[in-house]
């Protein structure tokens, strides 16, 4: 990581405080204090003014934070108040599933095409995107000024995938191919591996069920 | 969080040692030192070192580690030698992409039904598993010692089901609905909050093109 930069697990949270405020904001909650909204967020007050703080602070603690010009702060510095164009590569249950969530959209995430590899999928549309072979895939992005792509593929293709893509001048790859991508520095990834989510959840079930190696367990007593 | 607990920090990054491990056996590989391991997964070998002694260090450094040994030891860490019985809650796109994901069985996650509130799909087969009306939730929970709920369906109706599930005797709760879950201590949740990631994406890209906040730039500037 690039300690010169906000971290990662600072920015990582912003999506949720912009969807709390956003909550707010749709109930007509004018003004909050750290304190109210750790309450509602269960996360501590002081974790929320460091995290804030990375951005200049947001105004006036004692009088609390103006909610509207919080959220809509957050919303500009996670870059939403831009459009993004995006395709999808992988027309499966998943990519489907992706290109027909509706909510990207009014976040301004704006599905542009979608790719297969399957010749049988070739024109079947999903809203209003017909499915496209991956031929198509250099000159599309090039043509539509394409700026994320979602990868819904095995891993196995993901790799060879994500080398074509850094030659079209894509940015950012929503990765949810379970491997992790090598791209050239210009390009952003975030990752969603949805088997290491469930294993953390597995994980978390098992220890709190107490099912746990005497090894484990006995580091657990250490540390209390 | 508690901090008698391994920290969620952590846990998060063992399924992918378990990923990286299990490809490291694939290719035949029997051992590893932590150096090297630093190479291929793109984390610091003392991070690595200080994650495994979470777990009491899994043997000598000086020789490496023993990758199957290791592999075997984290997966069951996972809770990976136990299975968990599952069920899907909204047979939407995503809920049947999840549902046609044959490498969870794998793994050990079991797919046992998968429910809908919407009539016109009752019966429709899902590989094996037809699509339930939410009135026979309870009773299937009980009677198939499901331990897992995946919820893929719309924040509107999460917390109420949530609530639901939360009378069966489900140990965790797996939520892709754009919602924090508000759930009694015996049952864990994992969030997979798709809108927060692709957000985290647009920033990361945003802030690579330097596009950002005047206050926000100097704040990065202080931090040089």
């Amino acid at each position: 990581m690039d300690n010169k930069e906000i971290s990662q697990a600072v920015i990582g949270r912003l999506p949720r405080y912009f969807r709390f405020l956003g909550e707010l904001k749709d109930e007509g909650v004018e003004r909050i204090s750290s304190q109210e909204l750790s309450d509602i967020m269960n996360v501590t007050a002081s974790q929320i003014r460091q995290d804030f703080n990375n951005f200049g602070g947001f105004g006036q603690q004692g009088y609390g934070y103006n909610v509207a010009y919080l959220y809509e702060e957050i919303g500009r510095i996670l870059g939403l108040d831009k459009t993004h164009k995006l395709i999808i590569i992988g027309a499966g249950n998943l990519g489907q599933a992706l290109a027909n969530y509706t909510n990207f959209d009014r976040r301004g995430f704006l599905f542009k095409g979608i790719f297969d590899c399957d010749p049988s999928l070739y024109g079947k549309k999903i809203r209003s995107m017909e499915i496209r072979p991956m031929e198509e895939l250099e000159d599309f992005v090039k043509e539509n000024e394409i700026d994320m792509a979602v990868l819904t593929i095995p891993k196995a293709s993901a790799a060879q995938v994500a080398r074509r893509l850094s030659h079209t001048g894509i940015r950012g790859i929503w990765n949810f191919a379970h491997v992790d991508l090598d791209v050239p520095d210009g390009i952003q990834v975030e990752n969603v591996h949805l088997s290491d989510s469930l294993m953390k959840l597995a994980y978390n079930i098992n220890r709190s069920e107490n099912q746990m190696l005497p090894g484990f367990e006995s580091q657990l007593m250490d540390e209390k």
